[in-house]
Parts: structure tokens; C-alpha cells; sequence
């Protein structure tokens, strides 16, 4: 059974964490949120739920300090950072959450953006490759002033599947092919990116074994 | 400011839930999650949170059996009620609820009704009327047995507005002319349902307003 690390922090995206959380569930992918701590939060009076972007308080599974998240990362198969602009600042400035990304990525894993979440993207220093993101972190995204090389090709498409070659952290053995990470554009492209997540985890059939008991209005171009 | 009151219970689906708590909010409406208790549940050992179908524990604003919530009701100007097969059941099976949405529809405000949620309008013995539901549901939505009288007008339409007149109850005062309830087919008509709800508690103009920077895919039937 594949399994998903989904992160959550306080100001995440509700409906971002649910669609592709409840989603992946309904595939069979062993799904764990784990919740990554706010700099500013008392870590000695834990709370067990996230605070989302829109007042809605999600339990989370673990806590992303957990042995079995950190890196270099366990069995898991994919990593999946919402969006959210305070809970994707949280996650970006987090250095194990970066660490976590390159070395999914430079196994070869799964890493899936939403919106703000590519905001990670910059953070983990990854090499330039296609990526999409909320329109509020596209700037930063891209070039960080005029002249200045892109550090990503921005891309306006719904869901984005970078396929670059990633390079491994020095420290770590040399590079090898990898995907990149995927990316979504932003709330209303939820469903989308995470039917993509199912097919990348657990192939088409199953993409659209999950897909036709959502029954989507007709005409819905994905 | 219109406010509304979403039900929520164990085994509710999360996605109906979030998206159209999500999506009310946005729009700026006061959105409160009450608690349906499951008769078995021990109700002397109360947890703060419900349990969705797919295992997103969710922590509930409300325990539904507060005065603010039983009817007749107090200010709400919407109520909603998610699928999810076992939450549908629990809500669909309470007395209260059941008699809270005969009061929202006799004084005019709005119900709606997500998937396996449209139950309720049996349970509730609402009058004969359009309406749509979870698959799951629609022979118990349609009629009981054959040659038995139809109990609904059953739709395969995404969203289905009733405008039906709605009896009252025969406690109260004769009956008015009402919005019968709002329902949703399925879970990948939330995002179309819960606009709905936006544009009847907020009109076209705001419904245009969240809509907008959810960007959804181009050529997005809603
Ligand atoms: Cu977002």
C-alpha cells in the first residue's frame, strides 16, 4: 500500500488539505498528517489540532518532529506540502521540512506542491524546473528581482509534473534522475492534483476507479 | 453578516464538509459546526471532535444539542447538512434535526442538503419535491416500494433548488410559501453546491467574488 506524509501547520488551506487527504484515502494510500510547528508556538503546551486559513480545526495525526517524518525519510512514498499563506510560510522556513524535500526528491519520491506550498520549492533550493503556485508567491517564485536568473520556469497551468533531474544535496551520494515535484496552481485545481498524486502513486486505472463515484459535472476537464 | 449552521458528525465526508464551511466563509458568512452525537456514542465522555469518513478528525465549533442550535431556531439564515454515509445517518435520524429543518424551511431560510445528506429531507417527511442525493440514497429518496406513491422528484442534476411550497408542521402556524432545500448530488458537486449556497445567502455578485480567485480550470461547468 503506498503511503502520504501531509503536512499541516496553523493558516493551511483547508480545503487543500482535505481534497487531496480524503482523496488519496479513498485509493487506499495510507495517508498521515503531520503537523509542523510555528517558530513563535509553545512547544511545551502542545495543541492537537492545526488552525486552518478558514477557522476549521484539523486534528492532526503526528507531529512532523516525529523520528519516522524527518529526514532522511522513511517509507513513506510521497510528501505533500497544502497551501495556505501563513501554514506554507511555516512549512517553507522549516529546515527539516526542506531537507525532507530534497531527499524525497532525490529518491525519486513523490513531493506534491499546492499553491502557497511551492513557496517550498525556493526554500528547499531546488534546481530551476516548471512549477506553478498561488499567484501571491509567483514573484518570488520566479526571480527574486528584475535581471536576477529565473529559479523557476512559471507555468499558469492548473497542475504541473516537473520532471528534471534533481540534484542531491552535496552531502549526499551523486545525483540521479528523479522527478520533480508537482505542483497546483491553486484551490479550485485541488481535484485535479490530487487525482494526479492517486495516478503517480497507484497508476490510471485507479485515477479513474477513484474519480467516477466523485462524479463531477459533466464537461469538468479533468 | 448571514450565518450559517453546518452539521457534522462521525463518519461525515470531509471534502462536502470543508469545501462548503471553506467556501461560506470566504464569502464572509458566519459559519458555526455543530455536533450531531451518534445515539450509541457516551455522551458523559464527550470527544471535541468527529470522525470523517475517510479519517480527517475534525474538531466541531458546537455540540448541536445547544439552545442556539435546537429549534426553533435562532438566527441562522442557513443550515447544512453533509453525507457521508454513517454521518447522514445520525443526522437524518435525529428528531431535532429533522424538526430544525421543517422550521428553516417554513420560515424561508435555506437548507442544504450534500450527497447522502438528502435523507434528511425523508426522515424530516418533507412534501413531494425536487431533489437530488448520493446514488446511495435515491431508491429511499424515490419511493419506498413499487406502486407506492413517489415521496421526491428525483433529479441527476448536480445541483437541485427546490422552491416547492413547504408545509408546515401542524403544531405551528398554517403554511407559507418557502425555498424548499438545496441539494448536491455527490462529492464532486461541492464546490457548484456550496457557490450555490454563497448566492442565495450573499447574491450573484459575491458568489462571483469567491469564485474568482479559486481559479478554477478553464471550461469548468460552474
Ligand atoms: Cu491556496
Amino acid at each position: 500500500m503506498p503511503s502520504a506524509i501531509i503536512l499541516i501547520a496553523d493558516g493551511t488551506e483547508e480545503m487543500e488539505f482535505t481534497i487531496t487527504y480524503d482523496t488519496l484515502v479513498r485509493a487506499g494510500v495510507a495517508c498521515q498528517s503531520a503537523y509542523v510547528r510555528n517558530a513563535a508556538e509553545d512547544s511545551t503546551a502542545p495543541r492537537p489540532y492545526a488552525h486552518g486559513s478558514r477557522g476549521i480545526r484539523i486534528m492532526y495525526d503526528a507531529v512532523f518532529e516525529a523520528p519516522q517524518f524527518l529526514p532522511p525519510a522513511s517509507g513513506y512514498d510521497a510528501l505533500v506540502i497544502p497551501g495556505g499563506a501563513k501554514g506554507a510560510e511555516t512549512m517553507s522556513s522549516s529546515a527539516a521540512v526542506q531537507e525532507l524535500v530534497r531527499e524525497f526528491l532525490a529518491q525519486g519520491k513523490i513531493v506534491g506542491m499546492i499553491c502557497a506550498g511551492s513557496l517550498t520549492a525556493l526554500t528547499s533550493k531546488l534546481p530551476r524546473q516548471p512549477l506553478t503556485s498561488h499567484p501571491s508567491v509567483k514573484a518570488q517564485l520566479e526571480k527574486i528581482e528584475q535581471n536576477s536568473p529565473l529559479h523557476f520556469d512559471y507555468s499558469e497551468d492548473p497542475v504541473v509534473i516537473s520532471s528534471k533531474l534533481v540534484t542531491r544535496h552535496s552531502n549526499l551520494n551523486p545525483s540521479r534522475h528523479s522527478r520533480g515535484p508537482v505542483s497546483l496552481f491553486i484551490a479550485g485545481t485541488a481535484f485535479p492534483f490530487a487525482l494526479t498524486l492517486v495516478e503517480m502513486l497507484c497508476g490510471a486505472e485507479k485515477r479513474a476507479e477513484v474519480r467516477a463515484p466523485m462524479v463531477f459535472p459533466a464537461a469538468t476537464p479533468f
